[in-house]
C-alpha cells in the first residue's frame, strides 16, 4: 500500500528525533525556563526577521485555539473560510479555549477568504451592537484546506480588510512551510509583513514529531499567554524536548527542504493527471494535498491498485504527500487515476 | 552545582527516546489510531489487572484537569488537600478545563487529606442545596505535595467516605511510581481496588519526556473524554511517538526501577540528616522528596555549598531527588546540611 | 408613530403586573422555594398534561442558552436553522453557557429545519469521530424566525430524525403562544408529545414583563440544572415575583388570548397587502410577524407615513403585531405599503 | 411565626412594583435602548457623582460574577474573605462567568479582608510566575457576611494594596444602602472615592423585588461588557421594567430609608441582648444581621417560641431583620433569647 491519507500517518524527520537526544544531558529548569527556550525564541526572531513570542505547544489544534483565545474575548466573533480545519475538524476547540467564541465562516474560492466578502459580512457588525458578539478576528489558514495557497496580495488584502474593522489577524499555519516553499518568500513576508499578528506556526504535518508552535507578532497578544497556555496544560514541564524539535526544524532550512519535497510530490501528481478526462481537480495544487473529484467507482479502483487516501464523499477524495513520498509513487498514484478515470464504466463494474 | 531542584530539570531516561527512534517507520493512523496506541490499551489493562482506557496526554496538569472535568459537572466542587498540586501550581486548569469547577480545600496531615475532615466536609452538602454546587469529586495526590506516600487503608478510607456521598475518586500520580515503590504493592492495589476511578498516570518527574496519561477505570468517565481530548488540543496527531515513550515506560519495570533509584536517594539524605540539630523533617520522606524546616542563613549556606534546590518560604526548603542522584551527591548534600544546621549563626553571618 | 418594530417594545399585560403587586405580601422563602413556586410547578403539569419541571429565567437567551447546556455537553453540536434567534442574536450564548457548544445550521424554508437535511447533515457523525464534535441536540425555533409556523408533523418528522441518533430535542419557544393559537392544538401536543425534550417558554414578547422560563419534560435534562441555574446568576431571592407573573400568563387562557390577537393583527395586515403588486412575501404569515422583500424606496415612504419596523437588509422589512395593534393600525399598515408598491418609484423618488 | 431567616423572604416596598406600573405605557426600544435606562445613567451619575455605566442585572449572583468576570482575565485569582457570599453560596458563579477564574480566601475579622493578609498574599505571586494564575482583582462584600461594616478607612487600605499590585477593586454591595447609612457617607466616599472601581448595586435584600445592578467607575471595566450581558441572559428585552425599579429604589432616598429601618431593627435586637450571659456576638451588629453563638438549646427554645431563623451550625444563629421589622417585633426576639440564655439548660432539656 501507498499512504496518500494525511500529513499525519508519516514518520518524523530524522534530525528531528536525533535532537531529542542531542538535548537529553545535564539539568534544565522547567516549564519554558530552559536554555534551549531561550535560543528559541532568539533563532525565530532571526527567522521571523523581528521580535517574536514562541510558545511550542503539543497540537496545532492547541495552537489555533490558543492563539484565537489570545485574539478575541469569549464574545468575539471569529471569521474564517466554512473549509477552515478550525471549523470542521477541532471539535471547536477555539470554542472552548476561548470560552465561547463563535466562528462564522465567510465565502470564499480555494478555501480561501475572500477578502471583499470579509468586508460584506462585517458590515453586519455596526458599532455596539450585542446582539452578534463582538466582531474580533479573522482566521485564514495557509496552505488552505483545499490545498490552495493564499498569495501574499491575497494575504495582505484580508489582513487589510480586518484590520481597517479593529480585527486582530491569525493564520492557521499547519502548512506555513509548504506554502513559503511555494511562494518562494521569506517568513516574515508571508506573516506579518503581510498584516499576520499571530501564527500558529505548524511542524508536525511537515516531518515533525510532537510539537508546533505559536508565534506572537503582535505583542500585546502574548500579555496572558504564558499563563493561559500553563493552566491549558500545553507547558511541558521538561520544554528542552520541545524546543530543541523546534530548532532541529528550522535548522539548515531542513522545514523548507521537507515541504519542497511535498510539494513537488503533489505538483508531479497533478502534472500527470493533466488532460485525463473525468478528473476535476477542486483547487489549485499549490501545496501537498491534491483534492479530486472523480467519476464513480474510481475510488474503489485505485484503492484496489494499493493507494491509501481519504473519501470527503462519496466523489470527493483527498490525496496528500508527505516528504517522503518517491517519484515513482507520485507516477504510480497518477497512472492509476488516470487509468481508471478513462474507464470509469469498468471501474466501476 | 548539583540539582534538586525538582523532578523536572532531570534528562529522560534514554529508553524512552529510543523508543522514539524505533517507532519512526513506516506509515500509521493518526489521532491515537496507530498500533502502538491500540498495544498500549492491552498493556496497561495487563498491568492493571482489569480493562482500562488509557489516554496519553502531553502533561500532567493536562491529565490532571481532564480527569477532574471528566469526573464532576461545572457545577462540580472538587475536593483536594491544601498543597495539592492542583489548588497551588496548576494556574486553576481544573477550573478551566471544567467550566467553572471549584477545587475545596480538606485538612490532613504531610499534604493528605483527612477522611474524617472529607466526612465532615461532605455534611455541608445536604442534597438539594444550590448555592455551594454539587460535591462532585475527591483528589487524592500520590505521593503528596509534601513527600509523603498514602498508604492503602489510607486511599480505601478516603475514597468510601467519597463514594458514600456519590463522588468520584481521581488520584494525580504524578509520583504514582514513586507511590508504588514504597509500598510495594501493585498498581492494581494503588488504584481502583482502593477505590480510584480515574488516574493522572505520570511519567515525566520519574523519567519520562514529553507525555503523561489518563487512565481510566469506570468506564462512563471516558464518555465523552475522546472528544474532549481532542478540543483540548491534546490527541497528537502522531500519537504513536506518544504511545511509544509510555510502553517503554513501562517496559521491563522501567518506572520501577527509576523510582525505586530516586526513593532510595532520597531516603539516603533523610537517613543522613538523623539526629541533626535544628532541621525539622515537614513530613516523612516516603518518596523522592525532602521537605525541610531550617534555620536562618542555612539555606544560603547550602546553597554556596553548591547544592540546587527551591525556597518555599524563608525557613522551608525543598530538594527533589531524580533517578540518577548518586549515592555521592545523597551523601554531599547531608553532609552540607547537617554541617551548616551545626553551626547556624555561622552560616548566617 | 405606529410601533412594528419588535413584540419587545410593547406593554406588559397589565394582569402580569397585578400579579407582582398581589404576590407582595408575607414572607416567603427565597430562590424557589415559595408557594408560588410551588403551584407553578403543578399549574404547568396540568397545561402540559405531564409531570415537568419549570425554572422561571430573566429572559429568552438564559432560557435557550441554559437549555441547550443542558442537552448537549459541552463538545456536543447543537443543530439549527441558520435564521434561528440563538445562531443569529444571543451572541453565541449557547456556546458560552454550554462550555464550547457549537450551532451548526441545517437548511430549511421558511426558517425551519428539514427533517431531511437534518438527516444528511448527521450522516457526516459517525461513531466514535472526535473532529466535529458529538451530536449532541437540535433546536427547533417556533414560531420560526421568519414567522412561520411548524406544523405538528414537521416538529415530528425532525425529532424523529434527532431521536434515531440519539439527539435531544429543544424548542426555542419564544413564540410558543402564537404558534399553539396558530396550530389551535394543546401545549401537550405541540411539545412533549411531538417529541420535544425541553422548551424554552416564552411570556416576554407575548406581553409577559420580566421573566420567561424552561419547561423540562425530559427528568433527567433536569439534573444539576437548578444549581447551573443558581450559579448562571438566573435564580432570583424572590423568586415568588417571577413565578407570579408566569401564573397569572396563563391564567384563563390570557397567553393564547393574547397570541390570538397578535396573530391576527397580523394575519389582517398580510390579508390586506395580497394581490399588491411587487411585495413579496418571505414566509407564510403563520403567527404575529411579517417579512416582506419590498421594492427600493418603499421602506423610507412607508416609514413617512408614520410606521416603524426593522429592515433587516436593504430590502427585506420586518413588521411585528402585537397583541395591543388595533384593526385600524393594522389596515393602515396594510394601506401604506399597497400604495407605496404601487408607486414604487415615486416612493424613491 | 416572626421571620427573622433573610432578607429575600420579605416583600417588596410597594414603591418598587408601582414604578413599574407607571411604565407600562407606550412603546420602548428592547434590550436596554429605552428611556428609563438613558434616564437611569444619569440619576446614577448624580448620585455617585461621576459618570458611570449602569447594568441593570437580574441577581447579585450575576451582578458579582459579572462585575468580576470584567475585572480579572479566566486565568485570574479573585482575592476576598473566606465568608464571602461569592465563595461561600453562589455556587461558583465567578469561575463560571470567568471562564475558571479562582477564588482566593483571604484572613481577616468580622467577614472582612485585612489588608495586610491581602499584602502577605500577594507577596506569593512574583511577576512572571504562571503557575498560580495572575493576581487580578479583590471583592469586598460591604456589609459583610457576618453583619460587620468596613470603615471608610479599611475599605481605602484593602483597595491601597490592590492597587500597588495592578489588582482592580470590586465590592460587592448586596447590602451597599446598608452600609451607607451605618457609615453616613455619601455613595461616591464608600465606592470610588475609596478605590472601588465596579460594584454591584444591590436592591433586592433591601426592598427591591427583580433586579440589581452593576455600576462601573473605571470604564475599561466595561469594555464588552454589554455584549458579555447579552450573551448572559442579562439584558432583558423588556429592559424600561428593571431600570424603572431601580429609578424607585433610589427615589427620594428611599433606598436609605429602608436601610435605615433594618439596620435600626438590629441594633435595637443586638441592644436588647446586652449583658445577656451566654449570648456570644460573632460580629458587631453593623448592618441588618445579627450572627449569635448561642448555648446548647437556646435556638430550639427561641424557634418554639415563634421565631424563624436560619442555624450556620450547631450553635451559630443568623437573625436578619427587613425594613418592615417592628420595634415589637425586636424587643420580642430579644427578650426571647435573653430568657433562654439565661436558663439554657432547662432550654436545652
Amino acid at each position: 500500500m501507498i499512504d496518500y491519507r494525511s500529513d499525519n500517518t508519516g514518520r518524523a524527520a530524522p534530525e528531528i528525533l536525533d535532537a531529542l537526544i542531542a538535548a537529553n544531558h545535564g539539568t534544565a529548569l522547567g516549564y519554558g525556563a530552559d536554555e534551549w527556550t531561550a535560543r528559541l525564541q532568539n533563532r525565530f526572531a532571526e527567522l521571523f526577521e523581528t521580535r517574536v513570542r514562541v510558545f511550542p505547544v503539543a497540537t496545532g489544534t492547541a495552537a489555533n485555539a490558543l492563539s484565537l483565545a489570545a485574539s478575541a474575548p469569549p464574545w468575539g466573533n471569529v471569521f474564517c473560510a466554512a473549509a477552515a480545519h478550525i471549523n470542521t475538524a477541532e471539535a471547536n476547540a477555539a470554542g472552548f479555549f476561548g470560552g465561547g467564541i463563535k466562528l462564522v465562516p465567510v465565502p470564499g474560492d480555494d478555501g480561501k477568504i475572500d477578502a471583499g466578502a470579509l468586508a460584506a459580512a462585517l458590515a453586519g457588525y455596526p458599532p455596539e451592537q450585542p446582539h452578534r458578539g463582538k466582531a474580533a478576528a479573522v482566521s485564514l489558514t495557509q496552505a488552505t484546506d483545499l490545498g490552495a495557497v493564499y498569495r501574499l496580495d491575497e494575504v495582505r488584502a484580508v489582513a487589510d480588510v480586518a484590520k481597517s474593522c479593529g480585527l486582530h489577524v491569525h493564520m492557521d499555519g499547519a502548512r506555513f512551510a509548504n506554502a513559503l516553499a511555494r511562494l518562494q518568500c521569506s517568513p516574515a513576508d508571508l506573516s506579518w509583513r503581510a498584516g499576520v499578528d499571530i501564527l500558529s506556526f505548524g511542524a508536525t504535518k511537515n516531518g515533525g514529531a510532537l510539537c508546533d508552535a505559536i508565534v506572537v507578532f503582535k505583542p500585546e497578544l502574548a500579555d496572558g499567554l504564558a499563563v493561559q497556555l500553563r493552566r491549558a496544560g500545553q507547558v511541558w514541564s521538561k520544554m528542552r524536548f520541545a524546543s530543541a524539535q523546534l530548532m532541529a526544524y528550522v535548522e539548515n532550512d531542513l522545514w523548507l527542504r521537507l515541504a519542497t519535497q511535498s510539494n513537488r510530490a503533489a505538483a508531479r501528481v497533478a502534472a500527470g493527471l493533466d488532460a485525463a478526462p473525468g478528473i476535476k481537480l477542486v483547487a489549485p495544487v499549490d501545496a501537498n494535498e491534491i483534492f479530486l473529484e472523480l467519476p464513480h467507482g474510481v475510488m474503489d479502483a485505485v484503492e484496489a491498485d494499493g493507494f491509501q487516501f481519504y473519501r470527503r464523499s462519496a466523489t470527493l477524495a483527498r490525496f496528500v504527500c508527505r516528504f517522503d513520498v518517491t517519484d515513482e509513487d507520485a507516477d504510480a498514484l497518477a497512472a492509476s487515476l488516470r487509468r481508471h478515470c478513462a474507464a470509469p464504466a469498468r471501474a466501476a463494474g
